[in-house]
């Protein structure tokens, strides 16, 4: 995958792992240089406002990253419903959990955690979490949500979702995110009213 | 508050509030000492284990401080319900962010994400999330939760508490948790079955 890439993409992807790993603060710009295969240097020439725009480069693409998997996630519901959804999106983590481990979670959720954020960081992760609620709630009321309303269900299937990939990673297991499929989606499916 | 407090007891409250704002892998075992105004040496007669043991004592800290206020909120309500315990614990959060900002978040979720954290952290988060789990199974049992279900219930309202708080806090604003309120109460009190 490197391959395709140059160092500056590579070095945002590099940190946008690390920092879901071992969170901002953790995450040294050195790391990044090498876990891209950056050239010395890279930092300076592709980045020069530093670790922080590195860092809100990749909490950008984060949000980017989580947008484009909800119309891969459509795609791949033949008949889409809310619940249908949220449930391809809690089972993207329960599958990466189970493969790969816990060791890794949501970068926006580490940079708005994390001490090494900043107002810019922080910032970065509002729009994130915006970039990633858009096509939610385009989607929702494509399924036939109200448009007053699409909103709010996209906002709580992302706050769930969220403190279940926490509380799945303090566990070490996928509870929370089971859990969240099973008991949330019944509610979401029922912000679509009847037919009459 | 600090003068009712042996020194040892202050840099566990310290610790709690400096991850709950930097996150574990910023918080220097001096800035607790500081924090804590205890004297020079303590960190070492204390906690022999050093950073690693003053942070699973925050994390604890933390787990049995969200577990107390949970009674405290019974407490509080006079006919509780599901949706009216959950908006309580919803509340404390709305309430802490509009008056003293949204500098300050959850340490057992701080501690989850952070690259400072060790195996053994972890698994005090772990314990942390099962200590507040605890009285909101009980509570909601009382109020006529099936016993199978209560948990599922307590996981919900935990995950959903915690990405709130985080999307609030990458947001500066309240309307993450102004949402999980409204939009889970229902879902909530439907735990509870009908009388016959």
């Amino acid at each position: 995958m490197n391959g395709e890439r140059g160092p500056r993409e590579r070095m945002v992807f590099s940190a946008a792992q690390l920092i879901r790993r071992d969170g901002v603060a953790a995450t040294g710009v050195r790391d990044v240089v090498s876990h891209a295969d950056a050239p010395r240097g890279s930092l300076q020439h592709y980045f020069p406002g530093g670790k922080e725009q590195l860092v809100i480069e990749a909490v950008e693409w984060g949000g980017r990253y989580a947008a484009n998997r909800i119309d891969r996630f459509l795609a791949g519901i033949s008949r889409p419903t809310p619940a249908r959804l949220f449930a391809a999106m809690v089972r993207q983590w329960t599958d990466e959990f189970r493969t790969i481990g816990y060791g890794q979670g949501c970068p926006v959720a580490a940079a708005t955690v994390d001490g090494g954020s900043t107002d810019a960081t922080r910032a970065a992760a509002a729009a994130a979490f915006a970039a990633w609620r858009a096509p939610i709630v385009r989607a929702l009321t494509d399924m036939g949500v109200p448009a007053r309303r699409a909103p709010s269900a996209a906002m709580l299937m992302l706050s769930t979702l969220e403190g279940a990939i926490l509380i799945a990673r303090a566990e070490q297991n996928t509870r929370a995110l089971t859990t969240a499929t099973r008991e949330l989606g019944p509610l979401l499916d029922s912000f679509v009213p009847p037919r009459p």
